[in-house]
């Protein structure tokens, strides 16, 4: 297993964690000024300071991304609705493809309509079935694109509105589906704030492996956390076992960033150099 | 499938729906002028009117109770922590015996400490050895006093405070290692708030059977949700798919109640009139 207490060269930064904060391109720069090497961005943070100037600015930064956020959101309630998604996830394709993202990662959707509070329907079914259609067609056009698709499961607390893969083994049974092969063109992102309570955790990241393991996320989980979307933790403040899972991870081949993804209106609260401070150094003694 | 559209004979009301309106004694004249036949009491609400006092009023409404809520919460910091838990957890197969309960439902417990906000330690591993432990050292007891004992799969946002088995699939597998012979002593609680979300819902509830269904919850899950703990919806208000999973159940052979759980500030802060009469409306139009 890696050593992280002595360094943070696989430390990536999720841009959401300090949104609130900075524009992009100032993120950019207070990561590079901490010798942080990647970033994972978000598609309205990019652009917020445009496509082409963020890649120059990774360019001259040295900083490389650890993923994409994000494609997905493939169910709809009606045809129009499912081909403006695809349409999306192509887009979304092309932009990780300027940066040189090592993956997309999909967010997959759920119930129309229930992201507003008004779903459009109950069928949880029916959303898992376009999810995997919308998976498939976009897996096909990523493939030409040379793109990784990282299925990431959200926690159940948020199957209604966000998403509707919501266990490591339902992300891997897709893969399993669409890219029986491995061919490395479809995977999984383990974010551990989703995951965390899974018995089956440890047995579900042994049968990813290397092939299916693109991005691994960590925060923690607070106790008690008083809100289902923006109150992840810090790690090391919360009941996470960050470092087990991290030797998982790696026993099962996987050898990228550990990228810290932070919704929190405690730490966008705060400067953001605080928050980017306390994540190099958290990075180093829990992770 | 059962016709509920005709009456409320399969209807029971989990007591705690109406905890924060009346004490336990209302509860059941209450339920008992509605034509309501079973509840299902928590401990303290029956310590606060007397075990024998609710046997004998019980007796006289014709009212039976279709669970007893709860034994339970087994993990423990230490080895007096975990032999106080069974302690407590006889006295709770002995008050659901004196009940007539057709069955003990057990919130297993999670990270000792956590339920206060000062988890003692993280190792989930660890919390869900001593659950099965604790199962095991409960059910030698309520097989004696034939209790059956009806794990009940807790949310997973709810996997730190209380309860470390998290799906139907996890809470089968203890069943399937502590009870082997399916003798009827051991059994699960399907709360649809807690599993709605599962993709392997309708797998587990078959494989479960008759002789494991011991008891169905049955309110919403709203969008958005605001709470982890208080905020489940009143049937038909949210998106979980009610009758097409008690389908699923008596497919698979259960034919008790469908019993009412809900834990709401909502309806907590309406005339406990209204939420009865709402569920036994709602019981009959979309449950």
């Amino acid at each position: 297993m890696r050593d992280f207490t002595q360094g943070h060269e696989w430390l990536s930064i999720n841009t959401a964690t300090v949104r609130k904060q900075w524009r992009l391109d100032r993120i950019v720069d207070e990561c590079a000024r901490r010798g942080i090497r990647a970033i994972s961005p978000w598609r309205d943070q990019v652009a917020a300071v445009g496509l082409e100037a963020l890649a120059r600015q990774l360019r001259a930064t040295g900083i490389t991304l650890s993923g994409y956020c994000r494609g997905g959101f493939f169910p709809a309630a009606d045809a129009a609705g499912l081909a403006a998604a695809l349409e999306d996830n192509r887009r979304a394709v092309d932009e990780a493809r300027a940066l040189g993202a090592p993956c997309l990662v999909l967010v997959v959707g759920s119930l129309p309509g229930a992201l507003e509070g008004r779903p459009l329907h109950r069928d949880i079914a029916r959303a898992r079935a376009e999810v995997r259609d919308g998976i498939a067609a976009t897996l096909e056009y990523a493939r030409t694109a040379g793109m990784p698709l990282a299925i990431e499961p959200l926690h159940p607390m948020q199957a209604a509105e966000r998403a509707c893969v919501n266990t490591l083994e339902q992300a891997l049974d897709l893969c399993d589906e669409l890219d029986p092969a491995r061919s490395g063109a479809l995977g999984v992102a383990v974010d551990l704030y989703h995951v965390w309570w899974d018995p089956k955790l440890a047995q579900q990241i042994a049968r990813a492996g290397r092939d299916r393991l693109l991005a691994f996320h960590v925060c923690d989980w607070l106790t008690p956390t008083r809100d289902l979307l923006n109150d992840r933790g810090m790690m090391g403040d919360g009941v996470i076992e960050l470092r087990k899972v991290r030797g998982w991870m790696e026993a099962a081949g996987y050898s990228g960033c550990a990228e810290v993804e932070i919704f929190s209106e405690h730490w966008w609260s705060r400067p953001g150099e605080e928050v980017l401070d306390t994540c190099v150094a958290r990075h180093r003694t829990v992770v």
